[in-house]
């Protein structure tokens, strides 16, 4: 955990969530997405690599890593909630990984072997510190919710040979991929080795100096256009940008380094104001699935990958851990209600790559059983070629409950709400637990209950989203930002929040100049989206016009909007002479959760839908 | 020549340009491109690659058809301005490129020697069927203007090969890379070797049954998802698709298979319709250089490759031959007024290779002597490393006088106004001669007087283009079309036409998303934008709203517009509620030809303006 910032995160074993919105979605991920990611990671051969013979190994340079991302996840599931089968299943896979490292801790199946590629000799694209990121934060989850066990040794001698090897006097490079960065320390924090936080610092210094080759995408793609501590903004890869900035808060944190961490703060507004999807989605170019320059944001093709959602979430909780802003956790449940949750079928075992935010045709069900390309706009598919999404997605929803709260000296802070029992221990010692009931985001009504309390005063601060505008906290209204309760409470003692959760229309700042003209409905934390779907027959997505001068409803179907019904039709050239159109009649349409869509077969969709 | 089009082309022979617009880009073409992009390919070694050991080998698969295309338009330009070094040098080229001609006709520098891969063992990205297409285009350039050489002979002999090859028992494939289905129909035309027409056709039927290999951004990428005939619209690469459309053309016209130019006349029409820039650019995806859904046509990173502005140009004048329909030859109009003049410096010495509509950032100057990646929508550039385009470039402003005029029996047809002198015998023996003053586009006016006419009655036949409301034809207001004039001419006759050429305000199919609320303004066949060196102090394009209720007027520098100057302003997120931007001053803004932008130094630039 980290050791200067404002906020302390709590543990898995103090959070534990009840029947709502996210447990049932953790709940899905632990029964269904676990054995589903073991499954393809064993027919894809990609845990078979550990084994085989190094002319057979498959898959893509980083495909150990899909292997310690569902380690990761199985660890964290674990800890709370042992349970005897899963735990043998990890530690069969922690085996077959073990068996593979060599003598000196180096461990990938893709180099250093005969007839590979030797060691480190493509640090550009080899992914191989990234893959001892990945191992380490496996070990790390299992260090923190189990103790130390064979995995756990074999990421502590995979680090110690990343230190011999790159350290002082070593190879003075750095991954094309980041992602060692923050394991790194992470793993410092769990061991107390200063050897792994003292490399991470050098793997972040160096990055920025042209220390990688250059590529097609430029160097900006892999973040080594600008030292870390000089950029203004997220540029490049969007997870590795993500990824990157997460471990320089992390190594700022550890090292006391205000002039870091002040550069990476920068960089997470620039990116918030400017290269930010609506749905907290980043990267919005397919070709390098990187970001586009400030406010090219076009919703149509919006790459918006799933793993670059997961890093943001990273990069703004450790933000919000280092400045106790409410800011970083608006994002967070922003980019969990909107990207996270998108990403992933109600089963558990179909995925989204990217997260476009509108949909001009119609997808096609990925054939059964097969393995589709990354970026397919298109329906959820079982696995990916390239598949760091599902292995990605399955360790968020594990940890999942500790983005929930934080503690510091004097007393509990709510970030996101789901239903819950929290039960932690101030520093001094003072116990406190609650209970958090709510059926958010359906509604905005938050119920805590004071199960544990010392007798002396502490405070319960309490987000309150920035679109949450006529909040209410025990009756009284309260602004968006921390809303604090200090006081001596008493076990028992019952606090109401409502968030006012109820539809809006959002508009978009006018550079963003793709969705000019164009409204989005949210709900909450909640982005709204129209499926062809659910639109009356014969009415096509690009007929609508939504009047935003009828005030939104609501029904049992979803947010219901008046629309003027237009007629488009092709013409021999599509650039007349500006026109008004035509007066139409009108009609309601049912916009619903965005991060259902999809779920009913094939669909256009829209987030932004023209005003008029 | 086609065997039974509506419209019989004239040879570059019988149309001289006169001082103009296009003249002086022709004039450039010769005296500087050409020597420019002679002395690229010599230093690449793209020309050495003739000579070079296998192991030398240097560039990508495509790389001598670079010098076939330099080739080409130094065929076209010395048939009608006979040059004696210019002469020289085209021969010391084509005899580097005979003399690496193997004994069975085979050449390519790629394949096929020691150390290098087998022939034909990757159709898919290998180029060496492309490759051909294009020294057959070369040799038939030579052929129409000069009679059989040295070059003429070496690619008979290489369209002998790929029909010994490819032909009926032979390797049942066809090229990742469409071309050689156009050239090996024009080597019949030239030669009347029927061979070649059929291995065309076969090529043609093959595309689009699986044949080639599936590839990561599927079998749309080079037309092999779905047969041309059955094929609705233009799709995949923009370069691939227009080449192969234009070889189909060339296919249905000498096979008399009217199913086939159906098909293609479809494609052709809803692409206009649905996936053409303002430009007439084609291909809005840098990812794969290819064609957006429906009405995907973002001005941002528009990618609009120049190749696919000349390709769309080959087509569409392909099926105006075929078909005499003005609407082709106003789509030729405003793709070479708005991408093919775009894509090159007034000195002819740097090239765009993409051409955007919207520049947010500003371009940076390549470094001296460098070649840059081909996508950087920066400044224009003297070589790529992909380069395409300036080769490209360099044959289409050597044949540009082609594109002026056709005859059919009964006349003349001018379809370009540019200043020129035409001289042509119709099919009976009547020789027809005109000459056609105008300083177009500046203004309308364009002046025809005719020099020379049989004393029986013809038709003259004047495109007025699709824009041109309140032309008129010798006082008489005509109406868009082809403007006909059927008399008995005398020598010395004057015709004037008038085009109306002034600044008008233009919009977009509502479906064109990202261009919502925007409007563009054109002059004539030119597309205007503003550029940021013509901005005042302080003022940033993104400030501008233009006010469409101000009428546009004209000033020494450019189109003036009225613009409201808004102040954007970063906020923390930046998507709230709707509102109205805040009144603000108004100010005259400078529009000028697109064509020119970035022609005096970086600046950021839009063609669309958001109105209001």
């Amino acid at each position: 955990m980290p050791s200067r910032g404002r906020l302390r995160p709590l543990g898995l074993h103090e959070v534990t969530l009840r029947p709502g919105f996210w447990q049932r979605r953790q709940e899905v991920n632990r029964s269904a997405t676990l054995a589903h990611v073991e499954h393809w990671l064993e027919r894809a051969g990609w845990l078979g690599n550990f084994e085989a013979a190094p002319a057979e190994r498959r898959g893509r340079e980083f495909a150990d890593s899909e292997v310690y991302k569902l380690l990761e996840a199985m660890a964290w599931e674990l800890g709370p909630a042992p349970d005897a089968e899963l735990d043998a299943r990890y530690r069969a896979i922690a085996g077959r990984v073990a068996a593979a490292q060599e003598p000196d801790g180096y461990l990938n199946t893709n180099f250093g072997r005969p007839g590979q590629r030797p060691r480190y000799s493509d640090l550009e694209w080899g992914h191989e510190l990234y893959c001892y990121g990945h191992l380490i934060q496996a070990a790390v989850a299992r260090a923190r919710t189990f103790g130390v066990d064979e995995l756990v040794g074999v990421a502590i001698r995979a680090a110690d040979h990343v230190c011999d090897v790159f350290g002082p006097g070593g190879i003075a490079s750095v991954c094309g991929h980041p992602e060692i960065e923050p394991a790194l320390v992470e793993l410092y924090r769990v061991t107390g080795e200063h050897r792994y936080l003292e490399q991470a610092r050098l793997f972040v210094e160096r990055r920025g100096r042209g220390t990688l080759a250059d590529i097609g995408f430029g160097r900006s793609y892999f973040q080594d256009d600008l030292p870390v501590r000089a950029a203004d903004v997220l540029r490049g890869h969007a997870v590795r940008a993500t990824y990157l900035a997460a471990g320089a808060v992390d190594v700022a944190m550890e090292t006391g380094d205000g002039e870091l961490l002040n550069s990476v703060t920068r960089q997470w507004r620039n990116t918030v104001a400017r290269r930010t999807y609506l749905t907290g989605g980043m990267g919005s170019r397919h070709q390098d699935e990187a970001f586009g320059e400030d406010f090219a944001l076009p919703p149509d093709r919006a790459y918006s990958e799933t793993c670059a959602g997961i890093g943001s979430v990273m990069l703004s909780w450790r933000l919000l851990l280092a400045h106790g802003d409410p800011r970083y956790a608006d994002l967070i449940e922003r980019t969990l209600f909107n990207v996270v949750a998108t990403a992933v079928s109600g089963d558990g075992t179909r995925f989204f790559y990217t997260n476009t935010l509108h949909q001009r045709v119609l997808g096609t069900e990925p054939p059964a059983g097969a393995i589709v390309p990354r970026a397919a706009s298109t329906l959820r598919a079982p696995w990916f070629e390239v598949s760091c999404c599902p292995t990605n997605l399955a360790r968020t929803f594990a940890s999942l409950a500790a983005y929930l709260a934080t503690s510091d000296d004097d007393g509990l802070q709510l970030h996101q709400y789901a239903a819950a029992r929290i039960r932690t221990a101030l520093p001094d010692g003072r116990e406190i637990g609650l209970e958090v009931a709510t059926d958010y985001p359906a509604t905005g009504r938050i119920t805590i209950r004071i199960t544990e309390t010392p007798d002396t005063p502490w405070t319960l601060s309490l987000r309150v989203p920035h679109w949450a505008g006529g909040a209410t906290l025990d009756g009284l209204t309260v602004s968006p930002g921390n809303a604090r309760l200090r006081r001596r409470f008493s076990a028992g003692d019952v606090i109401e929040l409502d968030l006012a959760v109820r539809p809006r229309l959002t508009g978009a700042d006018a550079r963003i100049d793709a969705v000019r003209g164009c409204v989005a409905i949210e709900r909450g934390p909640v982005v709204y989206c129209v499926e062809s779907v659910d639109l009356p027959a014969h009415v096509s997505l690009d007929a609508l016009r939504l009047d935003p001068a009828v005030p939104l409803s609501e029904s049992a179907e979803g947010v219901v909007a008046s629309c003027r019904i237009v007629s488009p039709a092709d013409q021999e050239w599509p650039y007349p002479a500006p026109s008004r159109e035509a007066g139409a009649r009108s009609a309601d349409v049912i916009l619903r959760p965005y991060h259902g869509w999809a779920g009913r077969g094939p669909s256009t969709m829209r987030v932004w839908i023209p005003a008029g």
